[in-house]
């Protein structure tokens, strides 16, 4: 079975949180908006139907974690979860905090303007967190 | 409990399929994409979160049963799965056939020109195939 590799714009957009059972937890490096990327560790996935039932549903339990992760952290009016895969085909799955007050709103946030990275002090600490509240779930270090 | 009533606007702005264990099955009213919408059948959701575990596993069943009768039904080259809501509140969640000939490709639909609702014998015609490829996970028929 071919090894896991993220994607190389995935890896360049994002810093990475750890991983959880099935997924490798990304945060987009946009300091417009909170927003996790949960990628699962598997080679050669598109779709979520390139899952088999057991990992579709994991994937979901996964997303939830994330979703709490957002909310606890943030309080956001709405969270946005996607599964798009039309610029990178590496199946990754969005996990947004979106505010009625962020620059999308309310459309979607792709597409919009251009990403802004976080300065280095913000996302260093925003990992911290979002990594401190995804512990109790089974987080781990992110293998190289 | 308040009973489930579907969005006027999804109601306005799609074609009922049937409805299976947990959700209410729409055809998207626009001819430029295949385009389904799952909408779980309890009042009062926004977020995914807003489901219980057992329900979430159950909506990515329904999920994935939808992205292979899409895939079946079109051969789509990606599909794009979302639950948004910045501008419906209910839960809903979106799966789409997309092609890289479509109009909108490689954007996500959302905001991408006008709707262009099916001509009625194309509509019907779709809702039937759809329903049949959905029929052996116990599809059903609408409930008013």
């Amino acid at each position: 079975m071919p090894a896991f590799t993220l994607d190389s714009r995935l890896q360049a957009d994002t810093l990475p949180i750890g991983e959880l059972t099935l997924c490798r937890v990304l945060l987009m490096d946009d300091a417009r908006f909170p927003w996790l990327i949960l990628v699962p560790r598997k080679a050669d996935l598109a779709d979520l139907i390139d899952l088999d039932v057991d990992e579709r549903r994991r994937l979901m339990d996964e997303i939830a974690m994330a979703c709490d992760a957002l909310k606890a952290a943030f309080g956001p009016d709405k969270l946005n979860v996607a599964a798009l895969g039309n610029q990178v085909r590496q199946l990754h799955v969005h996990v947004i905090a979106r505010f009625t007050s962020d620059v999308a709103w309310p459309s979607p946030v792709w597409g919009v303007g251009e990403r802004q990275a976080y300065p280095p002090h913000a996302s260093g600490s925003l990992v911290d967190r979002l990594g401190k509240l995804l512990a109790p779930h089974g987080l781990t270090e992110t293998q190289a």
